[in-house]
C-alpha cells in the first residue's frame, strides 16, 4: 500500500463527499474514510465511481497508510465529542508534524483547546470555518482555516484552489491562531442571522403597512439586488417570495413562522455579552427567533392586546416608502458589520491573536451565505486600513449611512406608529446614535449605582475639581441633607 | 461552652455585620465569625458592643460549638471559591441536617450543584438572594430563599423577621428547590439593569429633545414618583438629579457617562439566551452599559458621524411631552416584567422547579431595588392567577400597557426622528408588537434556511394540503424551474 494521496477526509455525509469532489476536480488525490465503511464503497461506486484522484480507505490504518508525508487529515463529522473522538482514534497512527484540519461547526474554545493539546503531541491542528452548504463545498466554499500556523505551507495551496473566488481572488486566507478560524466562522453565523432578521422585517413592512403581495416584495428584492444590497440572501429571499405552490398562491405565505436555530447565533450573542462588546442586532436577531417559536402564546396574545389601525392607505407614495427601506435595511447592515467587526477586534484584543481582517471580509465576499457586493466594500476599507478602528470610521461607509440615515429614521418612526415590529431596524438605529453620542446617560446610571450600593464614579475629565479628582473613584453620600457634597475619595 | 446562637453568621462586611445586628434586633442571638479574625473583636468593640444578643467567636470549633441544633449558619462571603473553601471547612465540624445558607451573589448553577453535592451530605443547603444593600441589610432586605425545601421551617421565623415588609407581609418566602433562589435574584438584578436604562434614556430624551435642566426633570421624576412609577429608583433619581456640587451646579452632570457592571445582568441576558426565551429588554440594558464604556471611541465617533438637528423648538407641549414620556416608560417597564417572568417560567420548566410566581413578586415588593408600587400589582396578578401564562394577560397589565401605548408611540417616532438612542423603549416596543402578532415574519426565514440549507419548514395548519402536510418537515427545491413544487417529507 503506497501513500498516494495529498490529503484525506474522514465524514461522508453530503458535505463531506461534495468537498471531496471539490477537491479531486483541482487535481488533488483524496482519500475518503467513513466510521460507518459502507458509505465509503456507496460513494466509490455512486459519486466518485471513475474518479481516478478519489481513494477510498476502509479502515484508519489503510487510511493512514494512502496518506503522503505530512499528513493532511480534515475532519467533517458532527461538532463536539466525535471530533475528539476522531482526533483520539487517530493520534496512534500519526507521525510528528502531521496535520489535523478540523471543518465542522466547532464551537471555538474547542478549537483553542484541540490546538493546545495537539502542539504539545507535535501533531498541527487547523480549525476551519467551511461554508456555503452543499453547493459551496462542491464548487467553491468560503474556508476560514486558523490554529497551528506551521499547517498553512502544506494546505493552502488545497485549500485555495479549492474555495470560491472573487475577482479571480481566493476566498480563503489564513485567519489567526488557535480557534480563530472558528471563531470567525461563528461570526459570520451571527451576521447571517441578523441579515435574516433584517431582510424578514423588511418583508413585514412591505407586506403589513405597504400592503404588498409576496409578487410586488420579491419585485423590489430582484431591484435591490441589482443595487447595494446585491448579495446571495437578498437574491434567494426574490426567488422565494416569486415561488408559488402548486395552486399558484406564493409558498412563503404558507409557511410556519417559527424559525429554528442551531445555535452559532446564541454563540456569537453570548460572545459578545462576555466581551463586553454591543453586538445588539446579532443579540436581536436572535431573540427574533425565540419569538417566532412561541407561536401558540402570539396567537393567543393578538386576541387579547390591541395595536393601532393601519388605515388602507398609509402609503402613499410607494416608490418612496420602497426607497426609504432600502436605505434602511442598507444602513442597519452596515451597524451590523460594524458591530460583528467590533466583536473580532475583542477578541483578538482578549484573546491575543493577530488576525487578517482585509482577509475575513474577503472570506466572507464569495462561497459563503453572507456573500455580497457589500462586503467587496469592507475588503477595501481595511486594506485600505487593516487596523481601522471601526468600520464607520471608512469613509465609503460613514458617507453610506449619513446619506441612508434619513429613510431609515422614516421608515422606524413609521413601523413605531403603526405598530410593525422592526426590533433589527431599531437596535441598528439606536447604537448608531448612542455610538456617536459623545455622551450618554450613564452618568445618571453611574449616579444611581454609587447611590444605593457606594459603586463610586469617575468625574468627567473637563468637570474635575478638588473635591472631584479627576481619575479617581469617587463616592458621595446623596442622601446628606443641606447641598453640602461630602466627597470621599477610595479605590474600590 | 455552650450552644447558645440561634444562628451563626460568617463574614464579617458591612452586609454581614449590618445583618447580624438586623437580625439580633429581632431577638435572635447570633454567632459572628470571620476568617480574619480581628474584625470579629472589633466588631464586639465597636457595632455590636453592648448588644446581648450578638456573641464571637474565634475559630471554627468555637462557631459551631456555640451553635444550638440544627445549626443554622449564613455564608456573606465573596461568590465563588471562597463559598466552597468555607463549606469544605465547616463540614468536618457538622451533623447530620444542619443547615448552610449562603447568601452571597452566587450564580444559580454553582448553587444548584452544592444543594446536590451537600444533600449527598446529610447537610441542608439554602442559597439565598439578599437584596437592598447596606441599609437593607440593616433594616429590612428583601429575602429570597431556595434550595432544600427541609430547611425552610427551621430559618423561617429569622428570615420573614427580618426581612422588609409590604402592607405588613414579609418580603421573603421559599422560592423553590436547588438554586432557585439565586436564580430569581439573577433576575431581580437582570430587571434592575432594565429599570436603570429606562429612567436614563427618558432622561436623556428629556434632555436633549425636550431641552430641560437637570432640576426641571428632578421635577418630573418627583411627580412620576407620586403615580403609577413610584419606586426607589425614581426616587433615588429624582434625589440625584436635584442634587448640586459645591459650585451649585447639578453634579450627576459631572459624572463620566461610562457604566459599569457586576455580571449579574449579563448572567441574565445569557440564561435568556440558553433558554431561549426573547428577554430583550435586559439584553439591551447590559449592551447599553457596554456602549457606554467605549467612551473614547464614541467621542472619535461624534467627530465623525452626523445626525439630525433638533430644532429648539422642537416640543411645542411640554406637558404633553412629558406625560408620553411617562408612558412609554410605564409601558417599557410592563415588557421588561412580564420578559423576566417568562424567563422564570421557563427555568421552572427547563430546570424542573415549581415556584412561588406570587410569592417572587411580593419578595420584590419591598427591601430591594427594583421595589415598587407596581410590584404590587404584579402580586396581586399572581395571587388571583397562580398560573399566568403572561403578565401581559393579567387585566390591569393588558389595560394599562393599552391605555399607554400612543404616548409611547409618539416618544419612540420622536427619539427616533431626532436621533436620541433609546435602546430599551425600542426593544420593549419590539416586543409588544412582535407578540401581539399571530404571524411574524419568521416563515421567510424558514424559506430561507430551506432554501441554502435544507433545514426544512412546516406548514401553517391552515394552509396544510396534501402536498404540504400539517405537522411534517418538509424540503422544497425552491431552484426548480417552471413553477413545480416538488416537496419531499422527512424527519431532519
Amino acid at each position: 500500500m503506497s501513500a498516494v494521496a495529498d490529503v484525506g477526509l474522514i465524514g461522508l455525509a453530503v458535505m463531506g463527499q461534495n468537498l471531496i469532489l471539490n477537491i479531486a476536480d483541482h487535481g488533488f488525490k483524496v482519500a475518503a474514510f467513513n466510521r460507518t465503511t459502507s458509505k465509503v464503497q456507496h460513494f466509490l461506486d455512486n459519486e466518485a465511481k471513475g474518479n481516478d484522484n478519489v481513494v477510498g480507505a476502509f479502515s484508519i490504518e489503510e487510511f493512514v497508510a494512502k496518506l503522503k508525508k505530512p499528513r493532511r487529515i480534515i475532519l467533517l463529522v458532527k461538532a463536539g465529542s466525535a471530533v475528539d473522538a476522531f482526533i483520539d482514534t487517530l493520534l496512534p497512527h500519526l507521525d510528528q508534524g502531521d496535520i489535523i484540519i478540523d471543518g465542522g461547526n466547532s464551537h471555538f474554545p474547542d478549537s483553542n483547546r484541540r490546538a493546545k493539546e495537539l502542539a504539545a503531541k507535535g501533531i498541527r491542528f487547523v480549525g476551519s470555518g467551511v461554508s456555503g452548504g452543499e453547493e459551496g463545498a462542491r464548487y467553491g466554499p468560503s474556508l476560514m482555516p486558523g490554529g497551528n500556523e506551521e499547517a498553512w505551507p502544506y494546505i493552502k495551496e488545497i485549500f485555495q484552489s479549492v474555495s470560491a473566488k472573487s475577482d479571480g481572488e481566493p476566498c480563503c486566507d489564513w485567519v489567526g491562531p488557535e480557534g480563530s478560524g472558528h471563531f470567525v466562522k461563528m461570526v459570520h453565523n451571527g451576521i447571517e442571522y441578523g441579515d435574516m432578521q433584517l431582510i424578514a422585517e423588511a418583508y413585514d413592512i412591505m407586506k403589513r403597512i405597504g400592503g404588498f403581495t409576496s409578487k410586488e416584495i420579491g419585485e423590489v428584492f430582484a431591484k435591490w439586488n441589482k443595487g447595494v444590497l446585491d448579495s446571495f440572501l437578498v437574491e434567494i429571499t426574490r426567488d422565494i417570495l416569486l415561488f408559488d405552490d402548486v395552486d399558484g398562491t406564493p409558498l412563503v405565505e404558507k409557511i410556519l413562522d417559527s424559525a429554528g436555530q442551531k445555535g452559532t447565533g446564541k454563540w456569537t450573542a453570548i460572545n459578545a455579552l462576555d466581551l463586553g462588546m454591543p453586538v445588539t442586532l446579532i443579540g436581536e436577531a436572535v431573540f427574533a427567533r425565540c419569538l417566532s417559536a412561541v407561536k401558540s402564546e402570539r396567537v393567543k396574545a393578538s386576541h387579547i392586546l390591541s395595536g393601532p389601525e393601519i388605515p388602507k392607505d398609509a402609503i402613499k407614495d410607494k416608490q418612496a416608502f420602497v426607497d426609504d427601506l432600502e436605505q434602511a435595511l442598507y444602513a442597519s447592515k452596515i451597524i451590523s458589520y460594524a458591530q460583528g467587526f467590533m466583536l473580532i477586534r475583542e477578541a483578538a484584543k482578549e484573546y491575543g491573536w493577530k488576525l487578517n481582517n482585509p482577509a475575513i471580509a474577503l472570506m466572507w465576499r464569495g462561497g459563503c451565505i453572507i456573500r455580497s457586493v457589500f462586503l467587496g466594500e469592507i475588503t477595501k476599507a481595511y486594506r485600505v486600513n487593516p487596523d481601522l478602528e471601526n468600520l464607520l470610521f471608512d469613509d465609503f461607509f460613514k458617507n453610506a449611512i449619513n446619506k441612508a440615515q434619513s429613510g431609515w429614521r422614516k421608515t422606524l418612526a413609521l413601523s413605531t406608529t403603526y405598530g410593525i415590529a422592526s426590533p433589527a431596524f431599531a437596535t441598528a438605529l439606536a447604537f448608531y446614535d448612542g455610538y456617536r453620542s459623545a455622551r450618554v446617560p450613564a452618568n445618571l446610571i453611574q449616579a444611581q449605582r454609587d447611590y444605593f450600593g457606594a459603586h463610586t464614579f469617575k468625574v468627567l475629565p473637563e468637570a474635575a475639581s478638588e473635591n472631584l479628582p479627576e481619575g479617581k473613584n469617587i463616592h458621595i453620600n446623596w442622601t446628606g441633607k443641606g447641598g453640602n457634597v461630602s466627597a470621599s475619595t477610595y479605590d474600590a
